[in-house]
């Protein structure tokens, strides 16, 4: 089996598991109890706070456990703008950001808020001036995508941190849920005020996920009670999940600078090898692109049609985001970036892990080949 | 070592972990994926649904996967005000809820809807007649829990559903996380439109719950995006947690005959035992509680004191709601009973699983005669 679909999701580590396993069993207790058993487990959440925040070079403080990217997103998005709505209730975001925010964004607009939404260009990326030139006495949010999930496009982040820096009232939140370990970035330097990540998107597991509120930042809880988390997320905290979450960040740290090498020669390989295959057309740009995401279209090829017949070689590929495949609506990240419909419905995506090796990809070239020629014959 | 804080949290069983284990190494797939491993992961999602549908006595397709009870209870009562914010901004209430209704009525507030917080009696309980007099024509939502966290009284939640049904169009959460497999109730005889579960209270693991969403009644979503969970509850689906609670539910009803009856054999057994000990008071009533907690003041001695003192004999105990005990102020529920200052200030709770054994109970009666000797002795 060769797992190319590593956006959708990942396979856990194995030491990942390990961790869940011990903590989970071993360290049950409730961290909010005032015993030994109670106090265990908040040592252990506070050691998996502290690990995440030492990886992201910020402060222990500044990290709150979630259930993973979309609540994160939510979190941001819905808990600033509720909080500042008397401040202003305009936002800006681009066209091509994950469902999560979209959606996020959508529901704010039915509640009363003002949404930009930025155009791309023929490579799906947003352009910092067009950001600046949304700005309005009003505008309390910036959202935007570090790494584009569906063809890998990188997000001029820096360039929208350094124009935030001019509006102190602006807050600024990056999802990095495709980037993290991936495409390296400052939260510190980029003016950033919330940044989500998703544990399953590294080898961690479903279900766990970490926002960064940068210290002074505050944002309208989605979830009121116990007042864990700083109150900024309440409910009993899944220890085991935060420490298996932080397991898998070091991990991912540790693995990414060897890792994304690696992804990168074996992105280029993949890029070299389906050039030469006729009627496939790449969509990931070469500039500003992330080392782990290779979209492509098979011009005149359903994609669904496509990804079964892989699925026959043992190959594992997607047609765009797992949390849109089943819409069977072309990518709309793909059309924004003016691509055809007829290549849109026909695109496919490759997704790397640090674990994928260059025999896999050149498995993977020659399969997509005699795949596409199959298919061809079969229409013809 | 004798865990009776099974209220706080419980220890999970081995047979859930085993399954969080297997899904998440062998079933990581991300049930939106086209492929197979997608569809595997999206055909064991579908079977835990399955099973937690079935063991509730509801459909399918009034099963929603939540991260926790903390989570449920925010999702109906946020979710339900929002969508019927113009019929009506007024919700009913009890003021001995737990602080994810609490904190999650409080903020709605400040949104502008008005709550009311129906007063309990000396047992700590609501009378049904006060919820019907409470109603508006501006009501939207009542929502109660059906075993009080602190002191185990059971709600008239039957009561309630009857005042509900004449009701058309008032919705009737009843947030169950103290009482499921513990106290028989039936959602669907009791117009029941929301009720919330939580993992970690039935030896499932933290970080997952349930809610269940009575099939026409409709909420606006906490998390937009991928539209997982019929649009209610986006983001990739914890698959394995949802197996994990699936399993921990069947295990739990499956023990609950039995179970409950030796639960209330060992309640009785602490009632009595603790009953000769001088000085203490026991707070939970002996009509209508729940089988597995038992609340009592110390008089004159502080809880807490108390606690760390009974765990030096290997007994964990809590002082309170797990949520609540590192706020240092008296319960709520206990006030709200008209329980003294003082008496509410040396609360003990006791929490039962079906696993703790009568010869625990003895253990622990003589341990808290001992530790309060000792404490009294100390103090004069």
């Amino acid at each position: 089996m060769i797992y190319f679909d590593n956006s959708a999701t990942t396979k856990p580590y194995k030491e990942v598991l390990d961790s869940f396993l011990t903590v989970s069993s071993e360290y049950f207790g409730n961290p909010s109890s005032l015993h030994g058993l109670g106090g265990q487990a908040e040592k252990l959440l506070s050691q998996a706070r502290e690990q995440v925040a030492k990886l992201l070079a910020v402060k222990l403080s500044e990290i709150y456990f979630t259930s993973g990217g979309t609540e994160g997103n939510n979190l941001a998005i819905k808990g600033a703008a509720l909080l500042n709505k008397n401040r202003g209730r305009h936002l800006i975001t681009s066209s091509v950001e994950h469902p999560s925010v979209r959606a996020a964004m959508e529901q704010l607009e039915q509640e009363g808020f003002e949404i930009t939404y930025l155009p791309v260009d023929a490579t799906g990326r947003i352009s910092a001036a067009d950001v600046e030139k949304a700005i309005r006495k009003e505008t309390i949010l910036i959202s935007m995508m570090h790494v584009n999930n569906e063809v890998g496009t990188v997000q001029p982040i820096e360039e929208v941190g350094k124009i935030v820096k001019n509006y102190p009232t602006i807050l600024f939140h990056v999802d990095a849920i495709q980037s993290i370990g991936k495409v390296p970035f400052s939260l510190t330097e980029n003016n950033i005020d919330f940044c989500s990540i998703s544990g399953h998107k590294f080898h961690g597991l479903k279900g766990t996920g970490a926002l960064y509120i940068r210290e002074g930042a505050r944002i309208a809880p989605l979830f009121s009670g116990g007042s864990q988390e700083r109150k900024m997320r309440s409910g009993t905290e899944n220890v085991a999940g935060a420490v298996a979450l932080s397991k898998a960040l070091r991990m991912t740290m540790e693995k990414s600078a060897a890792g994304t090498e690696r992804m990168k020669k074996i992105q280029s390989m993949l890029r070299t090898g389906l050039n030469r295959i006729e009627g496939i057309t790449i969509n990931t740009p070469i500039e500003n692109a992330a080392p782990h995401i290779l979209n492509f279209s098979l011009n005149g090829l359903k994609s669904e049609v496509f990804i079964h017949a892989l699925e026959q070689r043992e190959i594992f590929v997607s047609t765009t985001s797992a949390c849109s495949s089943k819409k069977k609506s072309p990518s709309k990240t793909l059309l924004e970036m003016g691509v055809p419909e007829s290549a849109a419905e026909s695109a496919v995506r490759i997704s790397l892990s640090f674990d994928n090796t260059e025999a896999e990809a050149a498995t993977v070239i020659e399969a997509i080949e005699k795949t596409v020629n199959q298919l061809r014959k079969v229409m013809n």
